[in-house]
């Protein structure tokens, strides 16, 4: 992390010139076509005025451009077009020719029509491979510099803490450490491109009272320090310019008036200095939804002062209401000079004020070549996980009954922020804009295959079914292929807004599960889903279960490459698949008590659990040796030597979770500090050294500093957070330490081929 | 609240003249018999061991004896004898004759063999009646006085948050306000009778990760202190003079080592001088449960430093590990002092150090007299609710078909902690010992009535539903008596250790009330259940709906009396009922954003809200008003009137509560401030008025102090937390105010007739 900087000459004399309309412009953005298309954005249509006054919104120049290409389908050399003609007229219209920055999402790919859909977080966090997709996140920004689009709103660094919440879809996972692993790695590729990557949503988001969207959270400042954080930490290490805020408020206060989370964690404690960017309308959300400000400028000042630099995604109290308050003399003029010298720091970052900056595209915009194809296919071969297996690859010939409401439908691989399920489907007649072929698409490649819907994902009748089980009893085996309908604010099972209030799978599609496996043929159960359901009442007889977490444009042809055996399984559960009559929230991250206990009737022990993941070519685990002891401000050495006894590459994800058995304050059983994700060649050895420094054993004592302690830890290797293959106790020596922001955040590791 | 004293001079000499060894022998209790019968504490046979050497245990005097009546069961009187032979012992044995305090639970009226079983807390808090319920804990004190019992472990002051948790049907309800007023008359009654109210549990309990019993608890300090703790703080104005810790920890930080809570909070800030007892084995559970210990010796450091006075219900950490701890030098003795200190001047001020003091019982022993049954009766019959009527009270001379696995059984109106269901279901040969008529038998005496169980609480056939169905038929109304069973550690399906995953009614319940619904005859739904459950699937079909929160030995009769019109029905919910698909945990005491919204597919609004009840004669309300203006140092006149225009009593329950627009923080639409059980005679109008202080509006501020705020507020006046009849803004004038321990909790309030 650079220490926070004074800002530039540059930005300096601008801010000595400029009026103080022309500061507060610099914190607005605009939203041009906001009523073209459903809604995007919660409250969409109650905050946005229609139509926007372009002209009069930019007179004293302006921050932010909002969705250029996000808002309604453009074909991008035009979008390229109208983005450079915007900021032409935005040049010309202020006195120092200063243009905006355009933010759009981008979440699974640019969320643009004709943009790649890339997998969705949750399948990167199943391929527990930090390399790949640093490389997605730089082909993503790549063709968004291409766009003119400066900044993107993501990763979503939110850890899972209840599986019901409809963005669970939109997380990397529920560990802490793999979040930011994976998060982090995704921000150096978008930043490696130019663009600014923003952090989201600082932070309590995704505790929310039973996943209830927006809900109330109540966490203390340990869980919030030990488990929510850490992923902000890491990927701010790793060059996040933006970071934005949660909706929630925790314990009564909300993360956009949070003073002490925007300002004294994120600038003093963190050094931060890029910009704070609020959540689409949360300023107003002060206001209307939390009852803390009586006005909207009373709710202006509340998120300045707190720390937040621009409003999203219009000007709803950064305009009017804060220019009034500043002439009230309620906010001070020197809140509005800190956040425009952060948000003209970063214009000037990135060559926004140079004299010779033009607005023009480089050149033709292609938002899906055939690399980042190549990127989405790669990354979804290798997220797909294998939960259970008696049958698969399929034989060579098989005839295949491919049933299910997500089996033959393209948007079923797509996540809530891909183009065509954020947006297009407000569009119904235009063209999807990429290739996704379904699942029984991909199969036919391969297999003769008869296609029964059986059911949509919600709704449905008997006849459905009753087709499905008779296409089921004329195959040799089924494919079932079940999950969510993703959508916004309740349009689908899953994504923003489309919370559930218990893990069964949607609709009626576990009786369709039930009559087809009735027919007594073998079913393999691909889920197509945003979030693990239960499906504990059907594992037992299935004779397979795969899992893609929304694998996006080429999630079907890696299924198919999978379930023939082209591709060896090798994604792993970044969150667990919970057990029927489990009761939630539950996740792995707990301690004994949060685990099963002799004193409740309720059982939380998941059905396959956090790292859990089958290939078809089992790795041998040699050994496991660390150094014996590990000085609490030094390195343990581990290493793992694995092996490969097949004909054909295998991989294994080496995991190492840390148990500390006595500490001040009531610690998980276990959590990652570690893991390698390694592929041997056939017949190879492979040592995997990790030097795990102790700062990763760290955690917040009862002083509510992170404290490294001395005395006895073990190190649990294996293949999931269940299957240990070894564990090594081993004695931290030395006094204890206290540790910051720039502790240790990862072990450095290295796999070398030793045969 | 008595300000902490010096220990009177009787202590200071005992302490003086004391061994190390005499003094942690009164922070000690032994359990006598702890093998004999089942399990009814967590962990009860790890942790215990037997038998008991009464004589070494009590060399050199013992601080307490656990349990003499609630372990197997005992007549009465010999009981008595017995303890008062082990007190003589305990007498004899230590050089200053100091006998020990007994201790029993008595949550539901006394934990033994032929004593009155009361309805369950959450009856009490149906009642909102705090005078009975006064009455009640009176009546339960006086019978332990005589049966030589110093100690009673109740109430339960745990503020429900999660309706999963077992032990809901041990606590008063869901608001605050609530549960202080009704669970500090039980505290005032108990007292009274020289009996040591423990408050429990302090503090966190209910908030545990889905309702787990011990999960891990994670609020921040501003829910802890608005929502929990309250209902302690009146119950300690109140005269209660024990505290117990929960078991949980709260963001990693165990109750039973917290010493912020236990001394800095319970102490210094609230000035109590009473004991700190452990729950039982919370003090063993810091090393072999949370894993902050790693001795005995730790643990017992740990929550002696803590607070912890006495160590419940064995002794595992406050005997030999302590003194070892002390001679190691890593116990100080000072804080030995502390707690023997507190705990010698409990038993002056019962009277236990006097001279003449005897241990002999007065008089013979009656632990069921007929004015506890009178008063039992009562209570059961102002609790049990009426949710939804279309056909009650019934016509005289109906043949009903009596339907269901509660409907004839008497187990079916007893809580975890009454006699029969916490001991006597491991003495199956031993009687009930009090007389308990089931809801058949009740209703024999007024109606023509079949029985059929249709399916037990769990499991169950075709066979046995299809039976319900013929009695259904042959019936002109079929009352459907459905519900828990309740229990101990996975024994039930609630009651302590038998949470629960969803809401669903156990087993297969709704099947049958959907069997019997089929039959198209009126059905009446009489739930006897530990907690609410789902049965919004049904609502809309059932001719009426009665709640029964486990209403005790008379709770048949009082829903007989209620189902034929002899008694109207009066009780409130003290938590609401949910709605299907809701998603847990919900409360009604929710911010806007934990409430139905926009922005979540899943919506909490209940079935059935906090606050509803219906009778047979409704009230009319005449007019409600106040003062225009309410001093933020002052009081605000409310007065509401209410008429009977009816030939028989009326009873209304009047709820006013508050509503803040705008706040520091984001506050809950509204909670409860005041209420009134109003009993208007036939034809009778009365006026209540409420005072109501500006202290009543107080809530945790940013700076982590309560204050009172000027502003504009609302007070909301109704029938229930949704059904409102008046809104009254008005205005909070003069400046703000910080208020403490010492603030106004409750309105002063008269009901007066005026025509």
């Amino acid at each position: 992390m650079r220490p926070a900087v004074e800002p530039p000459d540059r930005v300096r004399d601008l801010l000595a010139r400029m009026t103080v309309e022309e500061k507060v412009a610099q914190l607005q953005s605009i939203w041009v076509g906001v009523d073209e298309g459903g809604g995007v954005a919660p409250h969409q249509h109650d905050m946005a005025v229609e139509p926007v006054d372009f002209d009069a919104s930019i007179k004293h120049g302006i921050g932010q451009l909002t969705r250029a290409f996000g808002t309604r389908p453009v074909e991008p050399n035009l979008g390229a077009r109208a983005v450079a003609r915007s900021q032409r007229q935005i040049m010309e219209a202020n006195r120092f020719g200063i243009p905006a920055m355009v933010h759009e999402e981008c979440l699974t790919g640019l969320t643009a029509w004709q943009a790649t859909i890339f997998p969705s977080p949750l399948c990167w966090g199943a391929t527990f491979d930090p390399v790949l997709v640093e490389h997605m996140g730089a082909a993503i920004g790549q063709t968004m510099r291409t766009a003119g689009v400066h900044q993107g709103l993501a990763p979503v660094l939110d850890v899972v803490r209840d599986l019901r919440w409809g963005r669970v879809e939109e997380t990397i996972g529920e560990d802490p450490f793999l979040v930011g692993l994976i998060g982090g790695a995704y921000v150096r590729g978008l930043e490696s491109a130019g663009v600014v990557a923003t952090l989201k949503h600082f932070a309590g988001y995704s505790s929310s009272r039973a996943g209830r969207n927006f809900g109330p959270v109540s966490i203390g400042p340990r869980e919030l320090a030990d488990v929510l954080l850490p992923p902000f930490e890491a990927a701010l290490k790793d060059g996040a310019r933006s970071v934005m805020n949660a909706y929630t408020d925790n314990d009564g206060v909300p993360a956009a008036a949070d003073e002490s989370l925007l300002t004294q964690r994120l600038r003093d404690e963190y050094g931060f200095d890029g910009t704070v960017v609020a959540d689409y309308f949360a300023i107003s959300f002060l206001q209307t939804l939390h009852g803390i400000a009586q006005t909207a400028a009373d709710a202006a000042g509340l998120a300045l002062r707190a720390g937040i630099d621009v409003e999203l995604p219009t000007v709803n109290c950064y305009g009017e209401p804060l220019l009034a308050a500043i002439d009230a003399g309620t906010v001070d003029i020197g809140l509005i000079d800190r956040a425009v010298s952060r948000v003209l720091t970063q214009k000037w970052q990135l060559g926004l004020l140079d004299d010779d900056y033009s607005p023009e595209p480089d050149g033709p915009v292609d938002l899906d070549p055939a690399a980042s194809r190549a990127l989405a296919l790669d990354l979804a071969r290798q997220s797909i996980v294998l939960l259970q297996n008696d049958i698969l690859p399929l034989s060579p010939g098989a005839r295949l009954a491919v049933i299910g409401p997500r089996a033959d439908e393209r948007h079923a691989v797509m996540g809530c922020y891909s183009f065509p399920v954020h947006v297009g489907v407000h569009h119904p007649d235009v063209p999807l804009g990429v290739s996704a072929p379904t699942v029984v698409e991909a199969l036919s490649n391969d297999y003769t295959v008869t296609y029964a819907q059986g059911c949509p994902v919600l709704g449905g009748d008997d006849a459905g079914i009753a087709e499905a089980v008779a296409a089921a009893e004329d195959a040799d085996c089924c494919v079932v292929v079940l999950g969510d309908r993703t959508g916004m604010f309740g349009a689908g099972t899953s994504g923003e807004g489309c919370d559930v209030a218990d893990l069964r799978l949607p609709g009626r599609q576990e009786e369709l599960l039930e009559a087809v496996l009735g027919t007594g043929k073998p079913v393999v159960l691909v889920l197509l889903v945003g979030r693990p359901y239960e499906i504990s009442r059907q594992a037992d007889r299935l004779a397979a279960i795969l899992c893609g977490f929304l694998p996006g444009e080429e999630g079907s042809t890696a299924l198919a490459d999978v379930l023939s055996g082209r591709v060896d399984p090798s994604g792993r559960l970044p969150v667990s698949f919970p057990r029927t009559g489990a009761g939630h929230p539950s996740t792995y991250l707990a301690p004994s008590l949060g685990r099963r206990t002799d004193v409740s009737s309720v059982d939380p022990t998941p059905l396959f659990p956090f790292g859990h993941g089958l290939g078809y070519t089992p790795v041998t685990w040699l050994d496991a040796d660390c150094s014996p002891s590990w000085p609490t401000d030094g390195v343990c050495r581990l290493s793992v030597t694995l092996r490969n006894d097949h004909d054909r590459p295998a991989t294994e994800v080496v995991q190492v979770y840390l148990h500390d058995p006595v500490a001040e304050v009531v610690r998980p059983v276990q959590q990652l500090i570690a893991c390698s994700r390694v592929t041997l060649p056939p017949g190879g050895t492979t040592r995997v050294d990790f030097d795990l420094h102790a700062d990763l054993t760290c955690y917040t004592g009862l002083s509510g500093r992170r404290q490294v302690d001395p005395g006895t830890v073990e190190l649990r290797i294996g293949r999931s957070s269940v299957d240990m293959v070894s564990t090594l106790s081993l004695e931290l020596t030395g006094p204890r330490r206290y540790v910051g922001f720039d502790r240790v955040l990862r072990p450095t590791q290295v796999a070398m081929p030793i045969a």
